[in-house]
This record gives structure tokens, C-alpha cells and sequence, in this order.
């Protein structure tokens, strides 16, 4: 029987944006809004609101901004019952760009942080609240977190923060079903009165796994992305969460068709999935920064070369 | 703290030859033999041992046989403490082929075997047994399983069947985190006296996943091949399962090494891994049979057709 408070989250387009600087054009990003629509996804994050006084649109594609012009022009003509998201990062936003909800084809603001800047993210997520917007708050790099800062956080989130939903975000791919357990459990203790989310990385081909574990502990927001496409291993595989969940109002068969049309001929030219190096950094419980630097390296099969050069690091 | 108990199985050569009719060139298996030894796995999995009776010689790779002499000669000059296995198919096996361990370099054999000739099966692992071989049963397709076959078919192997381990074969990339646990549960519920094994299949990218349920679990018993080789989706990729586990006598670096120098140009000439018609008949919990036929068809990306072909089917 399924868990009807369970909501499908499709960030295809903001975290497979990360490959290509968030340069998809209309039709490709359309074309995934309409098989979103028609598989009864429930939301679908199109990119990051970045300040333009930081980043310049001409290095970056639209998706890094999120202008709502540039969402409508997707929307119009196919509205849907799924919601538009968008990220912010903290730091990175100027609150003035975020108009109130009413002016905006925008369903939902998600606000990623570190543990460090909480209160900067409950600050930014209280305005965007207040401006009629469903809210998440999404922690990032969560196996690196220490168990102390963490409970600090959460009991600032639970108590402060206008959020509907706080995210474990496993930035590193490095979580095993056991640790994700742990930090479900402890902050559905926590966080009383907010639904749980899970983003997950597929460094060691966990994502999807995770991503169950995260439910049978009573996760409700749960993230994929279209044949995995996402940073470096990518996501959870948006047809296989599908697949597990048996809520009738999901149909498998629009993302089939959108893999078959676009996903496979969009991987002879961009790269993610399960990758050795991809795979490394996850086992280690590192940044893929140094993996996808080595991909773009004439060195890029030279694992065992990578694998002594993260180990052995000197530490004091 | 790692578990001692826990045994790492590799079956690189024995489930990737499902794909090229177990063809693989003597120095090929002597660079995965060398690799293995060096990484400290435990088992390496041959091929098969078949009645030539049954196939031809002429048709099928040395690997579909497993000649005493064809193993001798990659091991000799290269004897490590890595354990060599041979699985045998129940009605596929001339048992006089088998000669007494003494006189041979195998030092396991795994009888492959569904639900309903387990008698079979045990037979042929009384005997083996007998000749002084480590034995194990593994029971295919156990997501078909029916519940009351499945406890009288235990009940058989804990009261009559000379093997060590009773393996969990997940043939279809079906199982999910709780049927897992609920599979081994089962088993150590009714096999007392043995150890339980499992080799996962990698449709829906849940091979490791499922591997590590069993071993929270208590199953001590795990297979991996290098890089995830094996038929259609594959199996659970050893070099994952060597990062997880802790125990020091693993080194990962041998097997980045091996997947560098073979495995990459390998997959440039054999298809396996995470390819959405494997995912389908995984989260329909088929045999990817119809799906290995479709890849090597011109509608090998028709996803949709597919899907429909396989949930279409009449039934009565």
C-alpha cells in the first residue's frame, strides 16, 4: 500500500545544470517539464536564483538564475499540476530578486546550506516564507556534519525556521544505509513538526537504496533525477523511484520516452553516472571536486594514482 | 569493527562469462586471478562445470567446462591464498567429471538450483561434499520464490545437505531492502547450522544495497565482480564492497588497477551494467531474458514498446 504524504521531487535540470553551467535550452527543458507532468512528478527544480552582481549571465546559462520570464516561457501553454522549484544558496542570492509568490510562476524555494550558516539560512528561508512560497531548508554535505553542530541546528530549524521540510543532502555519495537510518531517525526526534527530505549521490551506486532506506524511516520528500543525470555520479534515478512507489497517480512510461528521445543521445555528450573516481571519493567521504578535475584530465583512467593521492595526504 | 567471519566472493569470470559464452583468453582470467590475490578476496569463481555431453567444446569458452588443467594452468606460478570455485547447474553436470579434491585445483563447488530441484541439488552437493570439496547451494530467481516451497526446500537443506553456506540468488535484480531482510531472516531462521550467502543482481542499481542489508543481517557470504560485470545489469561491484568493508586484509588499489587496464576497454566490447530495460524487468521482476534479446534488436532504446510488450501479456 503506498504513503500518499510521499511527494516525488525532480531536480534534473538544476543539478544535471551543475555539468554544463546550467545551459539547457528551452526545448530540452520543456520537453522534460511536460514527461514530469504527464509521470504525475509532484515538483520540478529548474535551476539556482543567483544573484547576477555575482555571476555573470554571459558565462552562465538562464538555469543559474531562474529569472521568472525564463520560467514561464517553459510553462505557459503546458501548466501542470507539478510544481516549480527553485534552489538558493546562501550567500548567493539578492533577497530583493525573490518577488512575492503571488507574481511568480515559482511554487517553491529550496535553500541550501551548511551546517555553519544556518542562521543565514533560516533567515533567507523566513523571508521567501513570508512571501507565500513553500519553503525547504537542504543541509548539505551531511556525512561530514558533526553530531554536536548538527543537533544545534536542527533544534534552531524546529524552532525558528518557517521551513515545511528539512533535506539530508548526502553531497558526497558517501552515505550506507546505516548512516542514513541514524540521521533520519535523529531528526525526525528533532524536527517535530517538519516533513524529512532526502537528496542523494550515486558515488557508490547508493542513491536509490538510500533513498528507500530514507522512506521506510518516514521520509516524505524524496529527490531523483531522470536516469540519474546530476554533478559528477549524479542522483537517484527519477524511473526507478517510479517504479518502487506505488502511488496510481505516477506513470513510468513519459520517462521512458524521455530517456529513449533525449537522455540517451544527452549522454554521448555530457558525462555522469557510476565512475571509478566518482566511486573513490564517495568510499572516502570526499568532495567529488578532485574526481570530476581528474575527468577532465588525460589522466582520467589513472585510478589507483588518484586513489594514493586522496589517502595520502599528510595530516596532523 | 569489521566481521572476520565475512567471506568476499568473486564471480567476475563465472557470471560475465554469461555474456560471451564464458570465451575469455587465459591471460585475461590470470590478470583477474593476480588481482584478487593481491586484494586478499577470498573465493574467485571460475565458470561452470557442464557435461560436454550437453555443449560443445567447439561452441562455448573453456570457462563453460572448467577442466582441472584449464584452472591449473592460471594458477600455477601465481598460487595465492585465494580460493578457487566452480559453480555447477543442477541436471547440466556428468557428477563423474568431478574428481576427489585431493586430485584437483578447485576447492569449492556452488550448486546453482531453483526451488523445486532442491533434491537434486542436494545430491549433487552429498557427493561433492563427500570428495572433500567446501560446497554451497544457491537458490535462483528467489524473488519467484513461493513462501511454503521456499520453508520446506530450507527445512530439506538444514536437515539433509552436506553444503556450509546456503546462498540467496537474486536473478532478477528484484529485491529490495526489506524483502532482503525479510529473505535472510528467514533463512538463518531455519538454517541453523549454516552460513548464508547472497549474489545480487544489479537491474535497479540496488547489488550492493541488498548486499549490505544481508550482511547487517548476519550473512557472511558476498559476492562481487570486478567492476559490476556480469550478465544484463550486472552484479555488485567488489571494488564497493571492498571500500565498505574494514577488515585490513582487503586492498581496493590491485582492483582499481585491473578495472583501468581491463575493465575499461573491456566495456568498450561487452555490454553490461545499469540499462533501463534491465531496470524494467527488474522492477517487474522478470527474467532479463526479453531484454537481452531487445538489446541486440534495432529497437534496442524503444523503452516505451517494451514496457508495454512485458505488462500487456494476457494472463488468465
Amino acid at each position: 500500500m503506498f504513503r500518499e504524504k510521499i511527494k516525488v521531487f525532480d531536480c534534473t535540470i538544476r543539478d544535471g545544470g551543475l555539468i554544463n553551467n546550467h545551459d539547457f535550452d528551452d526545448r530540452f527543458v520543456r520537453e522534460v517539464y511536460k514527461a514530469l507532468s504527464l509521470a504525475g512528478v509532484d515538483y520540478m527544480e529548474m535551476g539556482y536564483k543567483n544573484s547576477k552582481k555575482l555571476f555573470s549571465p554571459k558565462e552562465f546559462g538562464k538555469w543559474k538564475f531562474c529569472d521568472d520570464e525564463a520560467i514561464s516561457s517553459i510553462i505557459d501553454g503546458n501548466k501542470s499540476k507539478t510544481k516549480i522549484s527553485v534552489m538558493v544558496d546562501v550567500d548567493r542570492v539578492d533577497i530583493e530578486d525573490v518577488k512575492p509568490k503571488k507574481a511568480s510562476p515559482v511554487d517553491m524555494i529550496r535553500v541550501a546550506t551548511y551546517v555553519k550558516d544556518i542562521d543565514k539560512a533560516i533567515y533567507l528561508v523566513n523571508n521567501f516564507a513570508e512571501k507565500g512560497y513553500e519553503t525547504t531548508v537542504n543541509i548539505m554535505a551531511i556525512s561530514r556534519a558533526l553530531d554536536n553542530e548538527l543537533t544545534e541546528a536542527l533544534c534552531q530549524l524546529e524552532e525558528e525556521c518557517k521551513a515545511n521540510t528539512i533535506y539530508i543532502v548526502d553531497s558526497f555519495g558517501a552515505l550506507y544505509q546505516e548512516t542514513t537510518e541514524f540521521l533520519i531517525k535523529k531528526f525526525k526526534s528533532i524536527l517535530k513538526t517538519k516533513e524529512i527530505g532526502i537528496h542523494a549521490h550515486n558515488n557508490q551506486q547508493l542513491a536509490f537504496a538510500n533513498t528507500i532506506e530514507a522512506i521506510i524511516h518516514d521520509a516524505n520528500f524524496v529527490d531523483g533525477t531522470v536516469y540519474g543525470l546530476g554533478r559528477a555520479a549524479g542522483n537517484c534515478p527519477l524511473e526507478l523511484l517510479i517504479g518502487f512507489l506505488k502511488n496510481p497517480k505516477f506513470d513510468i512510461r513519459p520517462i521512458l520516452d524521455l530517456i529513449s528521445n533525449e537522455f540517451i543521445p544527452l549522454r554521448e555528450k555530457m558525462e555522469w553516472g557510476y565512475i571509478i573516481p566518482y566511486a573513490i571519493t564517495g568510499i572516502l567521504d570526499e568532495h567529488p571536486k578532485a574526481a570530476m578535475a581528474l575527468r577532465n584530465s588525460d589522466k582520467k583512467e589513472n585510478y589507483r594514482e588518484f586513489y594514493e593521492s586522496l589517502v595520502g595526504d599528510d595530516l596532523d
